[in-house]
């Protein structure tokens, strides 16, 4: 198996290049040309290794490519999720290269060579490495599972339609797992499966004061600046000690016990190495959590855009009719992400002084997720990591969100397992994304070793 | 005179449209070609009422236009000062029609008619006045001052540049008086001559935390987001009774009596009245002032705008890398806008919290002014107002800045009166700037006279 993947580098390389060059964001209207494209070109990409009923099912919003390789219908059944959308590329004058024109290039933590695009490893670069494993299994007679794909186009905008799709084809979608790549291991020595991930809920807020914008020499010291104001609301979301200033918020939070704090940090970054890796001279947050813990196991809130005002060259004196911003809070179990909308949209509404009107709106959310790190899946993926990186990959639990997961499980009854293989330093949603090639490679190899070992587990 | 300057009504408002056509913005680089055109557009204009010497002097930056009318070594002279470039236009979607489309509309305060272009006010429309005015006097033999026109390109980016060409050209522009329309009156039935004008220090912002943008879900509730904490920045620089809360902010403030308080509160507009007029539902401002006081005798401080993060379609979770402000100071005698400047960036850089980086950046400033009431000029001056608009004009003091006021009379040992027009309805450096043209035509009217009064007030 090994040398046939060797074999094929170049052109999967080539392949995902093609893939990445189709610029897929989803959060802006004008992309909408190239989401079409990358579902077409996945329909083809599934085509091409043999999957059968490929299709792309058009939602009310981006589509959804399926295909499915059916070998046995006794045989165990894994069915395999991705994203082709990606992250707005902004602000692209950060990149180094531009976001989607793919380039190879080594860096220290990738001397065998990274590449650099949009959506290199969320999740296209993840994402396909599922499709060529299946094409490697399949080419070489050795696939002993059924696999479903279900690559969706909305997973960077809150996976909108994808509950009615799951929903509408619920039946067709039975599995005995789900897959999914689009989280990270700690290193290349330190592989990790995420058996935790955070909710999400995902907010904007618009304040109002004058029905238009006024010179803040004639006005200034008369009217609620609506930027000041913003700044004040914000400012009063956390309290000293960081702790997010909303009430109820933190009412169903499920505290871990020392013990299993203790044990996650066992493998936690040092403290002074991860400051140096993003260049800051102090970590912020919670008080009394470590890093690890605050990014995996706390709920946090953080702005993630604020406009309003002259934002141009130079010097405007004006006081604007409106300010803007884009709330986002990541949550824990046992958090409902639509409670905790409410919470946050009572709350804002209520903190707001006279002179301003104040909108909140719901972009999205999902809840946490916790995965069972003893069931046959997780032993499966176990073994894979060890023969592929040599070392037991211990259970982990992530910062980021990925709602849908909690979803599959409400509609088809199914648990997933979360065998991603990015760096935290690859990027994602940064300029100058990357994914390192050994990562890909070594990807598509434990993914395949996962099918033998899964397929064995059930058998016998 | 009345006559002419009816007969010349359609004739002025041609060359104001075609003036008001040329997108002279100075913030922005990209407008330099029209700054250029302007100024050709002003010293031909110069040219063609008679003017001689007429030239465009280069600066450092955008150039002036100076042109001169001696009519008698032993006349009066006056110089009159005014601004060919104008505010950025955006936000652009909130124009009724395009910026630099002028049309002519009525509205309800100006049911003869408002022009609607960036600059139909400020300055265009009301610098034009006083080159149709001394146009009006040259042709009807009737002017009896000597006149020196400054017109300038970079007003409302601070008149960099101006200090430099005053020095260089002080022998030239030796003057009696100084007469500039840039401010306002309260209606056409309360003329009033600007007495008071704040000082302006502007500043920019940014706080840069982690070296890149990072995902908010693998790094939030780690790391200080630099929004969120230039939030908390912004809040705090205010108190609780809306005070400017920079350490010697107010040591110099000039505090004004009980006396005079009550005198300038006789002709404040009602509250309510002002609260509809741009419709909040309360004001907002320091704690012990009306709101007249608020934004003339009182120092103020305002984010101007404000950016940072994802401010796009949709959402994205990010922590960005940096967050800027541009935040501005109003000023009030005796503050000086330098050591104010001074006292605001090692305050900002100061309560910054760990985590973050600070830069602080002065834009520009000026110091307040005050212009005395007694003078001859402003004798000449309320006159000339009485006999167009039937009621004598009263002494107001304005909340904007003239930076260049003080300067000149620092250099030229000149002072100015503050002979306006505009209504603060007019929306000066917002979307739909107008000018009434009531207001441009009875202020020719009132320039004209103005000159005839002072000519002999200085000679009896």
């Amino acid at each position: 198996m090994k040398n046939q993947i060797l074999n094929q580098k170049i052109e999967y390389l080539d392949q995902l290049m093609e893939l990445l060059k189709i610029p897929s964001v989803s959060a802006d209207p004008k992309y909408d040309h190239a989401i079409k494209k990358t579902a077409d070109w996945i329909d083809k990409s599934l085509n091409e290794i043999g999957c059968d009923h490929v299709k792309i099912y058009e939602t009310a919003g981006h589509p959804v490519v399926y295909g499915e390789k059916i070998i046995n219908k006794n045989a165990p059944t894994v069915l395999v999720y991705g994203h082709y959308d990606v992250q707005p590329p902004d602000p692209e004058e950060l990149w180094k290269s531009p976001p989607f024109e793919p380039v190879i290039k080594k860096t220290p933590l990738h001397p065998n060579g990274a590449i650099f695009a949009r959506g290199a490893c969320d999740d296209k670069g993840q994402m396909f490495m599922h499709i060529k494993a299946v094409e490697l299994l399949i080419k070489n007679n050795a696939l002993n599972c059924n696999v479903k794909f279900v690559i969706e186009g909305e997973e960077e905008i809150g996976s909108d339609n994808l509950e009615q799709f799951i929903t509408d084809h619920k039946n067709k979608l039975t599995s005995d797992i789900i897959i999914i790549s689009d989280t990270g291991i700690h290193s290349m020595d330190k592989p990790a499966i995420t058996t935790g991930l955070r909710g999400l809920s995902y907010m904007e807020v618009t304040l109002t004061g004058p029905n238009r914008d006024l010179h803040s020499g004639l006005y200034g010291g008369t009217v609620g600046n609506p930027i000041n104001i913003l700044c004040g609301m914000i400012a009063s979301l956390h309290d000293e000690d960081k702790k997010v200033n909303i009430p109820g918020f933190y009412d169903k939070v499920v505290e871990i016990s020392k013990a299993e704090r203790q044990k996650m940090n066992i493998n936690a970054t040092p403290e002074k190495e991860f400051q140096k890796s993003i260049a800051i001279n102090a970590s912020v947050g919670e008080k009394g959590y470590t890093t690890l813990e605050r990014k995996s196991i706390r709920p946090t809130l953080d702005v993630n855009g604020i406009w309003g005002g002259y934002t141009g060259e130079g010097a405007k004196t004006v006081i604007p009719s409106k300010a803007h911003a884009k709330i986002s809070m990541r949550l824990v179990p046992n958090q409902n992400w639509e409670e905790i909308s409410e919470l946050f949209n009572k709350h804002f509404r209520n903190i707001a002084p006279k002179g301003v009107d104040v909108k909140v709106k719901t972009h999205h959310g999902g809840d946490a997720y916790i995965t069972p790190d003893g069931n046959k899946a997780y032993k499966a993926a176990e073994i894979a990591y060890q023969e592929v990186f040599g070392v037991i990959p211990h259970a982990k639990r992530d910062g980021g969100s990925i709602p849908i997961v909690p979803m599959f499980e409400k509609i088809l009854g199914c648990k997933t397992i979360l065998m991603g293989f990015g760096l935290d330093s690859d990027a994602i949603h940064s300029p100058n994304e990357h994914y390192g090639l050994d990562n890909f490679f070594k990807g598509i190899e434990t993914i395949s070793r996962f099918y033998k070992h899964f397929s064995k587990v059930n058998i016998t």
